[in-house]
């Protein structure tokens, strides 16, 4: 099978051990993690071969990182090397009415410092079936913005489907522009997006009609209508009890019809950061193996809802873990 | 007090830190347990002297094995040593819709080893009072299965009451035989046994009556007719809401009527692993001490409750830990 | 501002490693707390200047129990040295139906062998606004009632405000006297108690009129009847589903009316050892900050409910984490 | 084999972890251990059926201690349990120029209230060959030394061994006796000692005379004159190059020569608390095993040298282990 | 450059943390090597292409194993799945005069039921440089040996250099067969060997000639004589000061010259496991590189040194470490 | 006593754990340092007062490594807070020939940003005895070089005393200024300078004569000549037998005669890291107390040598502790 190609920045995470707060902890637990490459992860989880694409300073933790990825069976091989520092971010984990908290310390990162000729993308698609990228990275630096686009270019020129979760993060896009002065141009050349009403307004500013019933579907039609590439939108609802109980459903508008999902109900969370990107990796799986989209579309929620067993930013389940689950099996019963 | 004798075979156990998965563990905590073993803890822990019989390899790991039950004051003085290895599992703690994993590794093990001769079942049982054993010990080696028959005859000799956990684990029974080729003989030497419904039809060849209004007292009936030396006949009915959160309730069938308990809501899930050995020592606890069914498997449920909060496989808790939970205070307001 | 000082032992907190029995513990974690000064600790997170007046012993551990004074930016320039020891507990962190279990070790320490010269409470207080105390002061030795209620004479004299939990512990109370006999005392230079219908019983030897239509009123009249330095008496009402699951409002007799919070569900609790000292911190803070005993019951209660998910004594949280859960958000929603 | 009794405090150790400094530490290791139960544990590991007798107090602490001996195979059936508290101490480890340091906390303990009819001593050492104390048990209280007195007497009146490492320990004999008012009686019960010549001084009040050529000899022959019971007097000869560096000598003058042992290099100490517990076990089963002074004085130092590779007070190691050190063999060779 | 391979048996590492001796340990260290796939491993770390050919079991802990060489850059692709378990050891760290303790349980492992068609060896061998094995392969099974045949005759008919260190284990060779029947017709195919005299005596039934001046040369030659393929003897000269302390150096007969090493002094050893494995890659790496037998010899004894600082099983140093080391810099300075 | 006011930028350190590399790490140990703070936490241990000036982040990072200075008694009021982010470093500690390796990541940090305004040296310096500053500050950006400047400006102006360690880092520098061109300035306000040969040619450009009998010497003469307020130049001689076995000895300049210690030896190094640090605050203190240039330096040697046993970057020693030391006491006899 041809890989599946992610591309976005990889930040070490350093997260306080337990629910230990930052002000009591002596020591910080260490992996490495970022929005695509948690989908390259995944997908290799679920037996698809994925190679993730980034840049990491050339020092003793760029190798750390990459080490990871090859742990976890994504293609290490496009990864160039070079740049000041790796960005990282500082993890404390929430619970009850107590919200994780982010520290991010990611400026200029080997990633943020990325320049066009750096990678040579008509080499690293050659062979592949699709190219992810999420709105983090445009939002990083004009170079990052600039990389994915020529990416997305290679990409259609080469008949690659190209996915997006198109992700409006606030604190970033430091560098000058807004988010809808750069996404327009890199959305258009997507088939599969995922974007909630929020981000559609954000990014692409489009906002639903108030005559619409839903204000989805609105979104989606008149995002359809402006990017005629884009063929599926997909979004899930997450609704918080508390940081340690949280709902999930997926809902996906494909042109014709808003596909939904049964809401599953996620509580003893052990750790919820990289549920998007689970999403994510298991609709790209989902679509590859069914051909269904509202199989695609459970079997994404359902990896979702998984993750939030797994310590660390990626999903690290396997397509029959995943399975039971989309089928409504939710018990988690012992097997011996 | 005479002693109880518990017989079969202890495994070192190997789980993984917290919630991590099998392909994040970068060390295993360790501890020992088995079925039978498990019960001969909680019972020491319950006050009631117990004494194990199982036969380790004769090196450091059977010595820790060893020294792990003689710390929980279980007497070790009938252990036999020899064989080639130390049977052990592999365990990842699931949470959620991700169930626990076990990975056995007890193949060709000591205690799998056993021979006839090699235990003196006429001296270890001398002073007894009771015998009990578990449907693992015939599954694993001819060996330990003709030990096993020839303990329950010692023991039907010197009048000692015998207890038996029948359940059929399909994935032993590897060396030649089949359950109900074996077992049958050895469940004719008891006087209690745990059995599901299931559990008969596996190894007894006994399915409930159709006519019959409940199954499990149909299957009891044909039991009790087929092995008249059985007087009760026990149960649990766990049900699983995820793998942070199961009910339990449990039943007996006395040959006259069926009891049965509350069912106990159990979330926030620390270890399962040994819910079944500790509602048997629960239920040996409570015959020798209330002479009431009832209240035997009341407290029986509520200290199988309760091994679900205690890390490890035995249940580490006392009389005066379950005699509340037993009588419907589930609250566990902290005492100072 | 000017300082809020608390006053009373601090011990050495020896809590065995997650959910381990104390009969499965090989390390302990080990930080320092106690009931007047988790309320100073829980003051500096919030802002208000606190200092603690305390004695530890001349060694390594009064030294280490300082620098965590410090270290939450707690005053700790009134500690004095001397004596024997630190009093110290152990502690095993309860769950489901499993209590949490303490053993306390804190005879004949440092604090206990306080005499009433030690203290000199008119330079102590010369500039602070409140002065803290609980019920477990005079309850440890004939000495510390003596230094408490020298406090309270000395605070009363300079019109700074006076609080106490009043806090009936009924393990202490081991060197001659009764509560009764020597609470009163103290109690009748409060402005500001905790204290709930039982503690009224055991301390103040004022129950609840049968014709009452609530009993906490009824005490709380009769509390300020006798006791008309009193402004405002308060409370938590804790419902204990299990140790893991809680439920958690406060209440408020300000002499004209009742007042009280919603009701906080407390699920997945990671520590509640010092829940009640949490809601003191946070009364304190609410009264001086919002001028509206509402709002000040609110913030209290709040806070406490967070301290649940704060391992340790102390309640960790600030101002801007207490508010939206006071404000009504529980959901823990992670912000980037 | 009848067993070696062994008699004295255990106390809880909590020691920081790796050479974690008192004021860096969040965590303690915990084990238990005490200079008489150390030689229990270790006998116990030579295969030495040994028994230990002390007073825990009736809580999880004391229940955690006696699992510890039962582990290690050290009989603890003679224990008593009451009074209020389990003596501890905190150990930070030393390394190079820092010295280790140790902060008592041992005062009031189970044992220190120890009362002369709480054990039966008549019962206890009824079926015994040896009987070893150390010096530090009659300074604790004056019960615990009226404990060890009649212990003594009745070891004397049946015939048994009575060993005891004299050891003066300056920071105890807190209760109004001086160690010369109390120890010679218990001395004079004694078949072989432990004693320096500082300790013969403090405690035995003989000191070396000036014209005999070694100080040693001189104070075991006056030693043997005043306590003609005495037969062995042995003593180790530590060398201290730095806290990671020892050497260790042994010597014993048996009434009619001084036998001496080569001098071992330790460096890269892991744990030295407990060598002289450790040199003493090894001296009894040397006795026990040899008949042969200078074999057994070998062994021992061989054991004492071992001793500081093992973390925790006891010297968990086998004779198998210790018979190549004693006949010369430090190389530490890894045998497959 | 085209790759090594390297064949040979995995097993899961269990050790125990620090210095713990087996009965003190809670918890296990967990990593994978084996004598050969340590090989890999400093290759990869060297920059020389490596993969490993084994056999797993196909389950979690197969996938472990196979994750930590993808991790350290080692090829997997030719890695079988099958079988019944992982084998595995125990370890316990020594340190002074106590030496570190194996337990091996790999009996009936995944790779000792290899069977010859499973491995495809033209295919394996294809395209690689180099092919190394060990004297431990064909002592697990017939089945192994059989294989390793195998792999040596493709290997010599495509002309790829061979290497094996033959190192004679007398636990193993366990299925009926002796090393001298086994070993010789393997060693036929090599260039190049690592062989101590006593291996030569112990598998090839080659000893010192009485009159020849020096053991090794004099077994050198005549296993030349007899193995005319060998081009180069090596072996390395451990000295055991302690567990701690030890020296090493090396020496090469190329069939003209005997070269050799300094000694280098290697205390505060922190794990000497692999240390002949990373001999043996510097060893491939300096012959590679250098094509000047002192040169290769010098880096294979820098790199073996430097193992002993790294914990686990293999060598995870680059060339720019064993560089200065093996220039006689071993003074460790830190470089900022 | 007046306090000793120290300024520099503090990192958060992350260490492998023991003598992990960074490709075994999965948690780092987290504490933070940086050359002129733990002059002021080794002083605050000496129990001489000392206040840090440094700008921190607004984050919780920021707060955290506040919180570490308050907890070591070492003032925080000075510190502002801003800008970016908290430099940090990563460690990882080696062993015998393997190097400790240091990966820094400082640039950009809220200290980097310091401008001149942000600190109010006037009042910092209000009541100081002494300012200390290290060659790293004016290193970092011309912000921090300028504020420097500014401060030895205000202490000289009131008369305080400035002591410096010189310390050329060649890989700072970054912001297009050399060394040569700052410091000089900044120097020139000293009173008492550490320095090196080499420094003193790296930065001031002053080398030894040629005809000079000592090196050191013979740049002190000329470094005082230039610049005539520098009264005392110190320097450490540190000798490396490998990564974990250092000699240690001292030299002082005063003017008229050169001083020198006894070489110390140190092996088995816990933590090599803030040697110098410590080295300068010994030197202070020594000055401060014993009016003795040869007793200061000999303390602060044995403080030096004394800090390779303490973990992270500050010598969290007392005087007590150096004493002993520094009068020729390397034993680390146990103390009971």
């Amino acid at each position: 099978m041809r890989p599946v190609i992610t591309f976005g920045e990889i930040m070490m995470r350093l997260s306080t051990p337990g629910f230990a707060r930052f002000s009591q902890a002596t020591s910080f637990n260490v992996t490495y993690g970022g929005g695509e490459a948690n989908v390259a992860v995944s997908l290799a989880y679920f037996g698809i071969p994925a190679a993730h694409v980034t840049r990491f300073p050339d020092n003793d933790l760029g190798q750390a990182a990459t080490a990871l990825l090859r742990q976890h069976r994504v293609g290490t091989e496009h990864i160039v090397y070079g740049g000041d520092r790796l960005g990282l971010y500082f993890l404390e984990t929430g619970a009850i009415a107590r919200p994780s908290k982010v520290v991010y310390d990611r400026a200029n990162s080997a990633f943020a410092q990325l320049e066009p000729g750096m990678l040579n993308w008509e080499e690293i698609l050659a062979d592949a079936q699709w190219f992810h990228w999420t709105g983090i990275t445009p939002a990083i630096s004009a170079g990052a913005a600039q990389s994915c686009l020529e990416a997305i270019w290679v990409a259609n020129k080469l008949g690659i489907t190209v996915s997006a979760d198109i992700n409006y993060r606030k604190n970033l896009w430091q560098y000058g522009k807004k988010a809808h002065e750069i996404m327009p141009e890199l959305v258009a050349g997507c088939d599969i997006i995922v974007s909630s009403v929020g981000d559609a307004a954000d990014i692409l500013q489009i906002k639903p009609i108030k005559e619409d019933a839903d204000a989805f579907t609105s979104v989606c039609r008149q995002i359809m209508q402006q990017y005629p590439k884009i063929k599926k939108i997909v979004n899930t609802k997450r609704g918080s009890v508390s940081a340690s109980h949280n709902t999930l459903a997926g809902m996906l508008w494909n042109g014709q019809e808003l596909l939904q999902t049964i809401t599953h109900d996620i509580t003893h969370i052990i750790d919820r950061i990289g549920g998007g990107d689970a999403f994510m990796a298991g609709f790209i799986y989902g679509l590859l193996t069914y051909q269904n989209d509202q199989k695609a579309l459970d079997f994404a929620v359902a990896a979702s809802a998984l993750k939030h067993t797994v310590e660390g930013d990626a999903n690290l389940v396997t397509v029959a873990e995943v399975e039971p689950v989309m089928e409504g099996d939710s018990s988690g019963r012992l097997k011996r």
